[in-house]
């Protein structure tokens, strides 16, 4: 039995329950700006052998929920993991990005795939999401994810990543029906993967569709946003005697909120090319918002990025419904005082 | 004395004038999709010793308009032209795109830069459009072009193309006196580069704002779109009696055309990521729109590519002020032959 949680603003915020203040959590938080990240990854050895270790897993993922008043931990994984499970020769060289030796180019190649049983090939996530709920001892929620079923095709049909995405665009036009078979494999993937987080103990959930942005309205409704539909519909909406949240994420998808929240999720994701106040009155009150900050003003000085962090704050408006996030991953380079400044913007906010 | 321009559907459809037929051009036309142009680089060195040589421009220019029925022709160069005159140790590596080896990082670095003289250090951009000009014996007009301030500055802040763009949005946030007076330069110096171009005989001029799609909305305004507005204000309006038309297409600027439309522009670039129905509502009959065929439409098999190119142009709908083009430019991979149905599909269409 786990222990009581201590804090649950995400988790009420998410479901637009009035909060006291503003929860916060980065996109990518535990990571590589920190030095007790890259301390273990030296030792730990690649990207997916800590990925796939559930005690190094747990490490890296109370890593910054150690270091500052987070609101959230974020399971440490990828988005690549269903695809790695299906035996595609998931492969991360240092500076490189993920690449597969087997990409999904045919009918016949798709005709191989199978869903992963989540509950052997991808064991070691559930495993994982055990043990950083065990340790958390009910400090903050945990969130689990998954990539979107297109983001995660992206990566199979091209082998890696991509800047034109010309492989899989062909096949769109090409053979759209492989490709539809293919996104429904993944979108029964992710339902099962992420239902077997939750039963681990993820307390909500999030699917990052990161190159949904590269579609045309149409495409996007057809093949990114049909699918995360199919994924939001079949989630298991409650644990533990409590709802658990989920929260999409289209980066590039400013333009198509409205539609995003019109599928049946709790929350969604804003880049910061979108302001919260068009944002949320695009979603007119149907989800929470999460976003939006540039990462960029992370490299801010400390005034401007305070000015910034205000800025997004506001920028929601009064009310309740608000996760406080990066508008994308945190990078690299951000020096760990300017998180910590971050946190205590947020946390010492106050709507007037 | 020129002759006499035989096509002027561009000119007119920039200028909302009734045409009997929607033009079109893509966007990168003179380029490494056609064997012809592939066959001039094997012959002519590198791509910086093709921008810079007024008679391979122009045969590269000529290319496409010798191989179909474009509506226009547009300048074979480059975006880095200033910053190449501005003597920052422009390279183009094979593969890797540009590399400035004295990037721009200080105060006392923008100090040092110059307002180029397009009269002798772009001398061969002027000489390229005259000769275009003379060889094109008035068949199409011809578009000139440069780079936006902000896009122009992310390279020579970066020192070459980016990902994060983490070195010059750091310097918007810890020193935005010095970004500006650096974008207050490169707005001067485009304002001298395309009205060189307009002199020397470019009938219509066009600003890429690569990059300006990085940015926040409110960053937009004030590094981008501003610098953009002053570009457009002080464009030559009139040569050789005729109106000059300017487009402006920032790409993954799409919840911004109205703004972009307000700043006293002709036409409005749109990339593929947004509807032309949506963008027109957008900009309400103040500009010509130009656009947006997703550039992996080309993959597409025959009746594909004929069925999305049609969906583009009804997208628009009835009446004038269409310039059809790709969402971006065409990618190297394409088959020249799609091209052709792509373009005899835009110019057959008559919408009921």
């Amino acid at each position: 039995m786990s222990e009581p949680l201590q804090n649950d603003l995400l988790l009420r915020a998410l479901l637009r329950e009035p909060t006291p203040r503003r929860p916060v959590w980065l996109m990518r938080q535990a990571g590589r700006y920190l030095p007790e990240y890259r301390a273990l990854r030296a030792r730990a050895g690649g990207f997916l052998e800590m990925c796939t270790n559930p005690a190094i897993a747990c490490e890296i993922t109370l890593q910054p929920v150690d270091r500052y008043p987070l609101d959230a931990a974020i399971l440490f994984s990828d988005i690549l993991t269903i695809p790695h499970a299906m035996n595609l020769g998931l492969q991360f060289e240092a500076g490189e990005g993920p690449k597969f030796s087997k990409p999904v180019r045919s009918a016949a190649d798709i005709d191989k795939l199978g869903v992963p049983d989540p509950g052997t090939e991808l064991k070691y996530v559930t495993d994982a999401v055990a043990l950083i709920r065990r340790e958390l001892h009910g400090r903050v929620p945990l969130i689990g994810f998954a990539g979107s079923p297109w983001t995660v095709a992206t990566y199979m049909v091209e082998g890696g990543g991509s800047k034109a995405f010309a492989v899989i665009k062909r096949m769109m036009y090409e053979a759209p029906r492989d490709l539809h078979r293919l996104l429904a494999i993944l979108a029964k993937a992710t339902i099962s993967y992420l239902n077997a987080q939750i039963a681990a103990g993820a307390q909500a959930v999030m699917i990052f569709d990161t190159w949904g942005g590269t579609l045309t309205p149409a495409q996007y409704r057809e093949f990114s946003l049909r699918y995360m539909a199919e994924v939001v519909d079949a989630l298991t909406r409650q644990a533990q005697g409590r709802r658990v949240p989920n929260i999409v994420f289209t980066m590039g998808g400013g333009a198509w909120l409205s539609d995003i929240a019109a599928i049946g999720c709790d929350a969604v994701g804003v880049d910061w090319h979108t302001d919260l106040r068009t944002a949320r009155e695009a979603v007119a009150g149907r989800v929470a918002l999460q976003g939006n900050l540039d990462p960029a003003a992370l490299f801010a000085p400390p005034e401007q990025l305070r000015a910034e962090t205000l800025r997004v704050l506001e920028s929601f408006g009064a009310g309740s419904g608000h996760v406080f996030n990066l508008g994308h991953g945190i990078t690299p380079e951000v020096d760990p005082q300017r998180v910590a400044l971050l946190i205590d913007t947020v946390q010492g906010f106050k709507p007037e």
